[in-house]
Order: C-alpha cells, then sequence, then structure tokens
C-alpha cells in the first residue's frame, strides 16, 4: 500500500489555471498512452480537495469524453469540503474536514493491497506531506507553461531531496516523472 | 545556429529561490554526469540578467569549486542591466539593456555556427520568447520543490504547446527535458 500524488502539471509547476482551467491539458495527448490506466488498476482509495471535486462535477461532459463516464471513479472517495456539496449518481462519496490523519487510516483500511490517491489539489497533497503520510509522487509534466496558476505542490522539500526513480516520456505532449518521498534518517 | 534556455529548475517550476540562492541544487547531482559538458561545447555566445551575474560574481568559489574557474565561460557574455557592475579577469562581457532584438543579432553573428545560450533568468528568457527568438528549452528538473522563489518562464506558452523531443534521467537527482518552440503555422 502506497499513498500516491498522480497528477498532470505545466513545466512551470502549474496543475491549473488561475480559474481552475483544464482546457490547455486535454490537447496535450491520448489518456490511453499515458501511464493513468495502470495507475488507477492499483487505486483502492481517493481523496480530493473541494476545488477539484466541483471541477468534476462541473466538467461532467468533458470528464465522461474522456473516460466514458461522468463520475469515472468506481473506488470509494474522500472529499474535504466545509460545504456541502451534490453527489454524481452511483458515486461512493464521502464529505470530511481537518486533520488528514485519521481519514487516510480509513482509506488505508478500504483500499486494502491497493494504494491511495491523493487526486489534488496542491495543498492537500502538501497536508498529507506535513504529517508523514505521501509516499510517492507520479508528475506528468505537460508541454506547456501556465505562467501563473494553482501550484503542484506548495511546500519546501529540499532536504531530504525527493528520490527520482522513473523517467517516461509519452510522445510530445508529457513526461512522466516518478519519485518516492525520503524519510529524514530512515528508508522510503 | 539555436537559441538555448538551459536551466535547472525545481519540480515545482523556481530557478532559485526568492533570495536568489541556489544551495538546493548543487547537492542534487555531478555535474558532469548532466548534459551540461556536451552543452556548453556547443555554446558560441551567451546572455544573461544582473541577477544571474551578480549571483555568479558572489559566489566565486563555489562556482570554481564547480567548474575550476571562477568565471567559467571562454564565450562572449552579454550582460542586461541598468547598472554598472564588475567584470572578472579575463571575463569578455558586454554591459546591454533594452529590446532583446539587437542584442540577440549581435549574439548570432559572435557565435557563427554555435548556438547562443540564454542562462537566465526566466524572465529574461520570456523576452526572447516573446519576440519569436527562442528556439529550444533545454531544463534539468531536480528532485525538489521550493514551494515559492524565481519562476522558471513567466509566460503563458499553451498554443501552439512547447514539443517534447528527449527526457533523460540522471541519477536520483535530475530529469533533463528537452523541448522545442513551435512557431504558429510553421516548422520550428
Amino acid at each position: 500500500m502506497r499513498t500516491q500524488y498522480f497528477t498532470a502539471t505545466s513545466l512551470d509547476g502549474f496543475i491549473a489555471t488561475e480559474e481552475d482551467s483544464l482546457d490547455w491539458l486535454f490537447p496535450l495527448g491520448d489518456i490511453n498512452d499515458t501511464s493513468y490506466s495502470t495507475f488507477i488498476a492499483g487505486v483502492g482509495a481517493l481523496t480530493m480537495g473541494a476545488s477539484t471535486y466541483e471541477w468534476i462535477l462541473r466538467h461532467g461532459e468533458q470528464v465522461e469524453g474522456e473516460t466514458g463516464s461522468r463520475w469515472p471513479y468506481t473506488q470509494p472517495t474522500w472529499v474535504f469540503t466545509n460545504r456541502t456539496l451534490d453527489v454524481p449518481t452511483g458515486a461512493d462519496v464521502r464529505f470530511v474536514r481537518g486533520d488528514v490523519r485519521p481519514v487516510h487510516a480509513e482509506m488505508v483500511k478500504a483500499a486494502g493491497d491497493r494504494n491511495v490517491w491523493i487526486v489534488g489539489g496542491g495543498d492537500l497533497a502538501g497536508q498529507f506531506h506535513d504529517a508523514g503520510l505521501l509516499d510517492d509522487l507520479l508528475i506528468s509534466v505537460g508541454s506547456v507553461t501556465l505562467g501563473r496558476g494553482k501550484p503542484l505542490l506548495p511546500r519546501r522539500i529540499v532536504s531530504p531531496s525527493l528520490r527520482l526513480t522513473k523517467v517516461r516520456q509519452v510522445g510530445e505532449g508529457f513526461a512522466e516523472l516518478t519519485y518516492e518521498v525520503r524519510r529524514e534518517g530512515g528508508a522510503t
């Protein structure tokens, strides 16, 4: 069981524009050429912030075009939010707030042998890192710069640095970079 | 002859901290394992902004430790600045200001068959891109996040997107990503 932040980013480190647009992302390649299908097959539980969740709700048609379904996940999903939000038909969604640690414990239990996916945004991934719960970063660097937008991971992770374990080119549009989080004074 | 922005960046798109520190960069790997020596052999002229130039002046000892010399370049170098700055012994440095286009024309003449290197910072590289003069981005993505700092390339380059031509892993510390700038309605 690994806790993984899998996301796409621009070359300059933004996962979305300031208006939460992903319009720059979809023209960059076919999701079927990426590692996504292998990755999602290993996921047992998901978590995301309210902005990411609301993006999916607002873009049902586009999500359906890319994935075949308006709510593309069969796994249970924990959404961090302080508000009451809609739930798509058939989706297993639980609304939570506050400390990520008890929520992570629940997700681990639900995931069994499979992995926990932090879908985003960047600050939620950062909160899992702060709590020492983030194992891997699987980052698809898209061949664009946005100049400004929502940050990939608004944290300083320098010492110890991340461990780059794999690079893979996906056409002209993506470089997939895989990192492990090193733990101070111990193995990952 | 290609005009190339060759730089290292954090995974989240910063080429230096807000205080222009590169202390996070040097522990990530040995420069001799990277593409730098092949790259610099093809460079005929360099340009940089005042902050980059002053960083080199201030860090003479560290630069000498990494490269063997306090001023590691034999090529002529154009420095964009509005101030009068020191010139290291033996360095061929010309101070310029304003529009990048006439400076680029001078550099191309000096470079002959070799390439023009935009050392940094990000906004200077952006000015060359704005003028349609940037051909390639050679980006070494270091295995750290900084959270904030000096931006890699504060521009929106989405349509057309960049063309990723090569990815290469350098140990656990760097992913080298090579891009070509696409020109609207034409070949690069």
